[in-house]
């Protein structure tokens, strides 16, 4: 099996000798007579150019194959093949990675497994975030927690930036929060998961993310980007951790954002998450305020859904865009809202039920102009932030 | 304590606004009046904007301070919160970080402890890299060695896409080169460090250094910027692994070589490696074939040494290259070559000797003019790649 990545050039750059220099110089290198003996090996090593196409901005596509031996099927091995060292060398992005079905890891729950832990299987999820990000005291997540997931709402996470901090003490969150979602499961027979951010060096990470789990945490959240591949790739490989792995997408823009430097958000967050072994993946929605392009998030939700990862657009999330989501992701999604839920005017609960009063209101066809509205969460919230 | 981040935002971005849009952001958020019972300490884990001024070309810079509460004195939380969500807003670039004297980590040997266990105090010190690449045998990583440890080099290293595969299993070459370590000590009383990468999912990683140190590895080599942070942090904090960790760049341009996204090189290879525990940092030197910057260069070698770590600079090092290096370095300083050495005309011992005369013809003051060397090894050199 063979590993393909396509490499565009902007107008100016040499292509074809960019893709040679790649596929020689990420590979096996040059070598001499003196390794004659060697020969054959270091010939199955090498990358090879498949195609250099021009693009009809002037930009160049060259298609470049590595062989799989190169690499420990994994994602670190892998970006250090295709774009370790050549990273430096000037303009170029890496626009698309396609590897063998095989390849990396798959999630232990994903789409099928979350909706089994929370046993619903036909409709969107509606996660939310704890707001003020960080500032709060455990007792604090824990009130706001009981106010969403009495209103309904299946999953919250950690704020990417609230790590293992003195003023709410990742174990205290957790221990404060499991009392609500005991109490929630106990009445009303509902699950609903805290995605606890899980932190520090990659030892105590794993560690933690180990005593999270037996200590009852139900699903975690990790910043793959800032933490590194190899980490989540432990995590999903422990079998004690047997909890959804939600990743964030912090950082992605340092290696992303530029037009003809890094990798496409595709890659990094569809192509290498969808092989990374998390089971739901957070990414800029293009209805946001993140300037993100359509096309870029279309093609993270079929990466990750063609491996059974939940995708979830994140940011700009309102209960007013509902319908938009829904055309663009039916079922198989979860919607999470930051604001669009704790900044309700009427309170989080009130952007939870705003959140399914959407979602009916899609079932049933109805409109979302303001004025066909009722009086309730839903209006409240498009008055707030419109709709569509 | 507070840590200072400096943004710059090309012209046209509102950079005023921007600035005030991560100081709330990018820490505790907004709040209302529910919160009011916490205002103060949510108050208290906002960052502030120090000030926003005009560059010449029409950027603008802008400085902000962040709570050192907010992180986890380490370099995954660091950049979740300085440029986490932020990184995917538009184009901005991170162009410093300032940290707190006791921020993170310090080498566990750094400059220092590598002369100590080389037992060379005053002069550079002359590194190689295994080439070809990938597709040797780990006998052939050992006769290579045989070569260049007999002809006086202090460090070699693996490529940076060695990982632990089939055709030269980690351990394999371990063993293997292990033995010629171990007759060059006992025949001459020389110390050669051989850098080994390490690889895999984060905690097979660890136990694989583990392992590696167990049974004799004197250095290991890490991609830090394709494992993460967290993976380096928690090899240093492992007191087993009383070796020198060897940092590679592969990646970094990544998140570094686009104008205006990302962050600078000198703070991923410069400060950030400098407060993540490794003992010596290869990047890009400006004399060879990757496009880098002097002043970025110069930037990273102050930030490594102002906390004890080995600058390495690499591509473009040959041995006519070696008076520049030295009147940009002086004398801590990690010369590494690749080619350098290992596609020297009469062979990698002559790479290597090659090197050691112009360390001496530098110490006398000698010219590297052609016509002035006398025959040998540099000669040779200088006739292939040219000098200065």
């Amino acid at each position: 099996m063979t590993i393909e990545v396509d490499y565009r050039f902007p107008p100016g750059v040499d292509a074809e000798r960019q893709a040679k220099v790649i596929a020689v110089g990420q590979t096996a290198g040059t070598w001499d007579a003196r390794f004659a003996h060697r020969e054959e090996t270091l010939r199955s090593h090498l990358a090879e150019v498949v195609q250099v196409r021009a693009e009809p901005d002037g930009y160049n596509l060259a298609t470049i194959r590595f062989p799989e031996a190169n690499v420990e099927n994994d994602i670190p091995t892998l970006l250090t093949m295709i774009f370790g060292k050549y990273s430096m060398a000037g303009a170029a992005k890496v626009m698309a990675v396609r590897l063998p079905e095989d390849y990396g890891r798959r999630p232990k729950l994903g789409i099928a497994g979350i909706r089994e832990r929370l046993g619903i299987v036909n409709r969107p999820l509606i996660m939310a975030i704890f707001k003020p990000a960080l500032g709060l005291s455990a007792d604090d997540h824990a009130a706001i927690l009981n106010e969403v997931a009495n209103a309904g709402l299946d999953i919250i996470k950690d704020d990417e930036i609230m790590g293992d901090l003195d003023v709410a003490p990742t174990l205290k969150r957790l221990e404060a929060c499991r009392k609500v979602l005991d109490a929630v499961k106990q009445q009303t027979g509902r699950t609903v998961l805290y995605a606890v951010n899980v932190t520090g060096t990659a030892d105590k990470l794993i560690e933690k993310a180990r005593l999270l789990v037996r200590e009852g945490a139900n699903a975690l959240l990790l910043n793959v980007l800032t933490y590194g591949f190899s980490v989540l790739e432990a995590l999903a490989a422990n079998s004690e951790i047997n909890v959804p792995i939600f990743v964030h997408p912090a950082f992605a823009g340092a290696m992303c954002a530029a037009p003809d430097y890094g990798l496409a958000y595709s890659v990094v967050l569809g192509t290498l998450m969808a092989h990374g072994g998390g089971d739901a993946v957070l990414y800029p929605a293009h209805y946001g305020s993140l300037p993100f392009d359509p096309m870029e998030e279309a093609r993270i939700r079929d990466s990750l859904r063609s491996r059974n990862l939940f995708p979830v657009p994140s940011a700009g999330i309102h209960p007013g865009i509902v319908p938009k989501a829904l055309a663009d992701y039916g079922q198989d999604v979860i919607l999470n809202a930051g604001t669009g839920i704790m900044d309700h005017p009427d309170g989080p609960a009130s952007g939870v039920k705003a959140f399914f009063e959407a979602l009916e209101r899609v079932r049933q066809g109805a409109s979302f102009e303001l004025e066909t509205l009722p009086e309730g969460a839903l209006r409240r919230a498009v008055e707030k932030w419109g709709a569509g």
